[in-house]
């Protein structure tokens, strides 16, 4: 059944295709043009559906955030997938499952989980270890040399499992304040991953070394030295990707339409139908009139099968579990009324996508996501 | 088939029973001790059998925050149910189901949809109107009193549908610095809905005055003219509720269990597998070493069915998609293992168990959600 926009009666994430083809074509052609490896992330999308856009696009390697969407993913014909999340040794039977199944890579980093994998996995995977330089999420410090060496001799001495290489996400281009920093970031990355390379490449005459983020794959040209890249939330973008340069806010392809259920003239706000549980709750820090501000969200006009810029000055000030508070300049606000629908473009299209579990097209059609939430 | 809590795999909502229970009879005994009628909220919990702990409770009346929930829970028995959300014009339909069904209070703050409900919807319901004191969400300003007074003559004019009265959310008793401000405000919301009261009450004899918000409901005795409570999140508590005083942190019903995949020893931080898509990402601000602090939960040890005190020093300090990073104390931090089973208490317990769809209990039962995210 086809759903024409205008007719919906409740908060409903809508995805333009056109926009997130047109996102995964320019990302395919530049790492064509900068002869990586375009190995993308599903954890944005989270579809089989949007996957078999990837697989047209020559897609044949992907990337995923848990064993469970590996699960999925494999579930739908993909059989080369990387779990870009420190491996869960808890999860055992899932990881033998799983290496039985497809080609797996796991993400190490410790001696403790290697050794765990070695002994306890016997279908060989690969192992790609995590560094970090600077993020402080996840990885080994690029500097602390003396546990990196502990853990690849190791892998050398052991024959069971394969020895990938080093995977970087530079996670902290999300937090700066434009292009230049995020290309300085980016330029930090790449010399200290070709230090270990340098360091390692005699030993592992193969290694590889992979590296993730949307802001750095968007904005930076080169790649030195990388083979893979893994970004996934430039299938989408958002507004934190569009604050940080890495998009135009006209990039953005998801999109929450929202009923509007109240006006409160004297602060020229709308509630809207669309809150935390749609949304997720990330923010965004701007500059606005006074001080800084955080929002969490940015409205648009919607159509029938497409959305408009963000309405200037418009922002969402507040998301409590089910509303969406949206501040308007009093022109705006004066032509809305209750009962028309607004959109809003998210702040972290990730977090917005997984809270939705689908997606309306511009065409009417729904695209389903891996309902994670519904597993016994 | 039960499942003990430290056999668990992957993020898991555990739902202590007995903590529950106990917050769910305190809070009927106040009712009672108050004479105030206990309307509670069911959109923290959300769930069908935990509902039936209610009706066994002697609870006859519900409140929701959507017409999806409203059918839901009508769908399981529920007959008198509030939907304490502006009413959604757009969604005609099924209002117009729902009122053929079950007793229907709807919120209407605004002439506006008084006349869309009076002229569309034919089968009698109840209206209510919000009125707001300062917290800016939604409702009529109790000073905006030309509003309220358009409003009413209206509502005096018709016959179709029965104005029940008023209703506040005193929802800014969520961002105080203790109890003290919380009876505060609870003292001006009562002072403010007296009034209205006065005004209103020789025009609509059955006039009742009803008020929501767990920290208001959950520190003061007393309810002086108000018919109704409507709180919802004191089910669970969370820890929003301890820091204004609303609960201690051992009324605290729901907690994630989650795996801890790595250790990073210069930080005294353990990465979790438990991020955004489980927890949603509101947060708390609290005085930490240096300034003030975000934290986005507070870790606690597990057991085969209960969880401990918080770990002194122990906060969640980022969440991403997947991932949480907790900071811990360093003995504590050398306690922990990669392998082993960490709980966190939630920051906002009605985000989070909408996040995650269902809950695991102490005797190793699944308690499922209503499924919202799965419809067609």
């Amino acid at each position: 059944m086809k759903t024409n926009w205008q007719t919906l009666t409740e908060p409903t994430l809508l995805l333009d295709t056109r926009i997130a083809k047109r996102n995964l074509q320019r990302m395919a052609e530049k790492a064509k043009r900068a002869g990586v490896v375009l190995n993308p992330h599903f954890k944005t999308h989270q579809s089989a559906e949007i996957g078999e856009w990837f697989r047209a696009a020559g897609i044949s390697r992907i990337s995923v955030s848990s064993l469970l969407m590996a699960e999925y993913f494999a579930g739908h014909g993909w059989n080369d997938i990387t779990v870009l999340f420190p491996v869960n040794v808890r999860d055992l039977s899932r990881i033998k499952r799983l290496s039985a199944s497809v080609s797996l890579t796991l993400n190490v980093i410790s001696l403790g989980s290697a050794r765990f994998l070695v002994e306890e996995v016997m279908q060989p995977v690969n192992l790609i270890v995590e560094v970090e330089a600077g993020y402080g999420r996840t990885g080994i410090s690029v500097n602390d040399g003396d546990k990196i060496e502990k853990l690849l001799h190791y892998l050398q001495q052991q024959n069971r499992h394969r020895f990938y290489g080093f995977y970087i996400h530079a996670g902290h281009t999300y937090d700066v304040a434009g292009p230049e920093e995020v290309a300085e970031i980016h330029l930090q990355t790449l010399a200290a991953l070709g230090q270990l390379k340098g360091r390692w490449m005699a030993d592992f005459t193969e290694l590889k070394i992979d590296m993730g983020d949307t802001p750095g794959c968007s904005i930076m040209e080169g790649f030195s030295g990388i083979h893979a890249i893994h970004p996934g939330n430039f299938i989408f973008y958002d507004l934190t990707q569009g604050a940080v340069g890495a998009c135009e806010i006209s990039d953005i392809a998801v999109c929450m339409a929202c009923p509007v259920v109240a006006k409160e003239e004297s602060r020229n706000e709308i509630v809207v139908h669309g809150g935390a549980v749609h949304f997720s709750k990330d923010w965004l820090t701007t500059a606005g009139d006074s001080g800084t501000q955080m929002i969490f969200g940015r409205p648009v006009q919607l159509s029938a099968d497409r959305w408009g810029a963000p309405i200037p000055g418009g922002f969402v000030r507040k998301l409590s579990q089910e509303h969406g508070i949206i501040r308007l300049g009093r022109e705006a606000f004066e032509e809305i009324q209750v009962g028309d629908l607004i959109g809003v473009l998210p702040v972290h299209s990730c977090l917005t996508a997984d809270c939705m579990g689908k997606y309306l097209t511009e065409e009417g059609e729904l695209l389903n996501m891996m309902p994670w939430r519904n597993r016994a």
